[in-house]
């Protein structure tokens, strides 16, 4: 008998879609965006985001900071909200990242930074927010109403947001020349990924098995890392905690070994052999790592702990964090039924983050 | 018949006098570095750390911020080492935390930030280490040698060393005004906390018994719930992850209950309230949490649970840190004892990060 899917896993099916329609459609608000953050120059960037928006707001300071050299950091609103501190954010870009828009401590940062003089620009998915009316700029990520708590589909397309707005302000860039090709990207990494994350893989039993789990990797994809740990957690109920590798290896090694699963994501190019030190460090713990991978693998990875993605050798690894999150979401998705969970409706858990 | 104490556990006793010392010796360079970045009249800062020097490094962008009210985030090192990417660090303050000053990471963001032109400042405990040589000014933690691998007073030495240095860009705030009376509130921290957090305390019993436990604050103690769930998990070999009380209760929450302690570091204050939302969000899932508190205390905490510290009514949220990580760097010592772990030498831990 035929199950129908969860809205979490339509949601994760949804997303090489609603990348291309993000792609197709948003292209006069990112350009407005970036004409305004040419004209201002500013000196520094400051991302405010709670949550998966968090994750998203993480890679876009990486992104910011190696295509267009500004460096980037990420706010605390409770500077504002709780503190009641006046920042000078003249000469800044300011920005927003949220799925609803809705949440008050981000909107005070907005309005907060907008009334000091910076540049202030909000990426929601609903272009109708109070965050999206605070801001002077607005990027709507056009990923269609998410009914699953756990974001997922919303999450790529702030990534694809935030590389959109990278990409225009660097036309000649690489990340311009490959976002383009995206969707099919995508397609074809969902492909691969249903396939080897599926309800009888071992992947999906060792991590449905265990209460603790670790999942680690650095730089652009150190956010994918963080966010397949919040899935995890959220849906799965299971502790899992993300790590960059570097600050894995130097500590919470010691956590890991036989009966607590790592999950790597390994990305190709330099960043991989950095990567591959909190492989060998879990390995000499006694696990055996899951790997998520691009077309280069590290040395002595178990094959059947691989899952390699079909990403083009030439991928910017800026751009990479779109598709591996898909495996990470579709574990989530699955581990959360194992366990004899809704995906959907993790207890608790509400869309909207109302933080003041 | 008496055992003698761990190293780790006579790092913690010394922190009160290691906080005195610098605060006593440390006067010349913390003066020298303030005049520089006075001069220089940063428009936003930027902090290098790894480890529980990050925890100290996100202690001082909250102070930085709501005393000086310049935008201030924490750098990404791999975006220079790795991606070798070039950032405009000109006009900015670029400063670096680390123990050792040895980490090659930090190293290379401190080159590159002088070499832009930024002002540079490195928070060391060893004046001689290549990181203090390359940063144009140097602040010595003088914490002394620490001998056991977990950082203890090495920490709170870096908090006072980022306080002082607030405090003497703001000579007439409320930071300078309560500094020199931090090491007397130690010292009754101390004594207090030993108490409380004792071999045959019900505290240690049930984080000893737990494989996995939840540290939450918020604000200026955020990184007390993230250095007290690094030293819980690298000492005592738990799962313990630290979160905002903001981000557990909209997500992570589902993680707590019966079986898994809960400890929150509750501020004095406003801040105090935001924290009883993580506080709330526990006990509706179950859960008895423990609370850290200073003279105020949520509705509703069993007493029990609660580990009041004799904190100075009018003391400034931003030095309360100092002496809020106390009793959790006693429960990790504790913990690992009861564990069967040796608290100085955690497997596999060094105490160089040596991350390129």
């Amino acid at each position: 008998m035929a199950v129908s899917p969860t809205a979490m896993r339509r949601e994760i099916e949804a997303i090489p879609s609603v990348v291309a329609r993000f792609l197709d459609e948003g292209r006069a608000e990112v350009g407005a965006a970036a004409a305004a953050i040419r004209a201002a120059a500013p000196t520094f960037v400051a991302i405010v985001a709670r949550g998966t928006s968090d994750h998203a707001a993480i890679h876009l300071r990486y992104l910011i900071e190696t295509e267009l050299g500004i460096p980037t950091g990420l706010a605390a609103p409770s500077v504002t909200t709780v503190y009641r501190a006046e920042i000078r954010w003249s000469g800044g870009l300011v920005m927003a990242v949220s799925q609803s828009g809705r949440s008050p401590d981000l909107l005070a940062v907005i309005e907060a930074a907008r009334a000091a003089g910076a540049t202030t620009v909000a990426i929601a998915n609903d272009a109708s927010s109070p965050l999206a009316a605070a801001a002077e700029h607005v990027i709507d990520c056009r990923a269609g109403e998410e009914v699953a708590v756990a974001a997922t589909k919303s999450y790529v397309a702030q990534l694809a947001a935030g590389a959109a707005l990278v990409a225009a302000l660097a036309p000649d860039g690489p990340i311009a020349a490959a976002l383009t090709a995206m969707p099919a990207v995508l397609r074809s990494v969902r492909a691969t990924s249903i396939g080897v994350v599926d309800d009888d893989s071992e992947i999906v039993a060792e991590f449905a098995a265990s209460e603790r789990s670790i999942v680690i990797s650095r730089g652009y994809d150190y956010p994918t890392a963080l966010e397949t740990a919040l899935k995890l957690k959220e849906t799965g109920r299971l502790f899992a905690e993300g790590y960059s590798s570097a600050d894995f290896s130097h500590g919470p090694v010691v956590l890991s070994g036989p009966g607590v699963p790592v999950l790597a994501i390994r990305p190709d190019g330099p960043m991989g052999d950095a990567v591959d030190e909190g492989i060998n460090a879990a390995r000499a713990a006694g696990g055996s790592p899951w790997v998520v991978s691009g077309a280069e693998a590290g040395q002595g990875i178990d094959e059947g702990h691989l899952i390699r993605l079909p990403l083009p050798r030439d991928l910017p690894g800026g751009l990479a964090p779109l598709a591996t999150i898909i495996p990470g979401q579709l574990l989530a998705e699955a581990v959360a039924r194992r366990r004899g969970y809704d995906p959907d409706a993790p207890p608790g858990l509400r869309k909207v983050t109302l933080t003041r």
